[in-house]
């Protein structure tokens, strides 16, 4: 007996990621409730977005410029990028404020079992772009799974032939980190990869 | 460095109940991913809402009715009122199929700390409404906290000169769940109303 117009509110907001049911009822009645001040504002912020929000044509992040304000920042090193797997992960970077080159968002990663292939990540438009920019460092900074690290190696063979220098970011226990909690797998590379003091 | 139109959205977003600064940027990611298939049917689901739903000036409830579509159903038992302290409680109630009668939002409960008394949550316009409809039975689903159970027991005891009966939902071991799980509290209080099978 709940009317129409809310149950659709509720359906439409359980469809966002991470949300069920019960966090949806939650927002939309608070939504409900704060009809005149919240909706409008979320109604403005989200027509901001739908009209001029872009993807960059240069690295694939999401912006209201074109090309986007890191590719267009001439403070960043223009000679090292980046290669995520996202744009949540590029703004994860970013979050750092350690990495002060440019980006190249793939949108994904070979993956065998999904049918991703290099063509499908555009692997030829960022060679082209190394080539054409003559890139010095490629860092990759792609998801520690499986298919993360084949796509590493991957992008490490065909930037072969451009002479650039590839990175990966480093694995092992992350900072805060407790051993006893942490799996064998990175248990091991963090032996492999141990350092001198 | 992300675009000031997306961090408004997720800011916006993160303002919402239960969400942190985490999920909201999931969220504001999947929705400018989407923007112009999602954007759309949430502007429009948010628009609906604020232009069409009202407060049941009846019984508190939220919807484009006026009075609610509860109010105005004949097929319900008008002479028996369910006390909720929320609509959200009523959505509870109402998914149950359970409660036959009609409802009454309070909107808060008694609380002596947040300086709320009687005259904050209308109850004498509740009174009026139980004297005026000859309302037989009223049963109180107001929370199982000690402010709850003390509104509870204030709405009785006002109740007490229209005639009407006044109940309460039962407390006890919730359907389910694990003896060795719950509170001291509540298995005193289930033990005190044992029933004979």
């Amino acid at each position: 007996m709940i009317g129409q117009e809310i149950e659709n509110l509720i359906r439409t907001i359980s469809r966002l990621p991470g949300l069920g049911s019960r966090s949806a009822r939650r927002i939309a009645l608070f939504l409900v409730k704060n009809r005149n001040s919240q909706i409008e504002t979320l109604v403005s912020a989200l027509k901001e977005v739908q009209e001029k929000v872009k993807i960059c044509p240069v690295c694939g992040n999401y912006d209201t410029l074109d090309p986007c304000s890191i590719c267009s920042d001439n403070r960043r090193d223009e000679k090292t990028i980046c290669i995520v797997q996202d744009v949540a992960d590029l703004w994860a970077m970013e979050r750092t404020s350690a990495f002060k080159g440019k980006y190249h968002v793939l949108g994904g990663v070979l993956s065998a079992l999904d049918g991703i292939g290099p063509e499908d990540l555009g692997l030829d438009k960022l060679l082209q772009r190394v080539q054409s920019n003559n890139i010095e460092e490629i860092v990759l900074a792609l998801p520690a799974t499986v298919d993360g690290q084949t796509t590493s190696h991957y992008i490490a063979e065909i930037m072969r032939e451009t002479g650039a220098k590839v990175s990966s970011l480093a694995h092992g226990v992350p900072v805060g980190g407790e051993l006893d909690y942490l799996d064998d797998g990175t248990i091991q590379t963090a032996l492999k990869a141990r350092y001198t003091l």
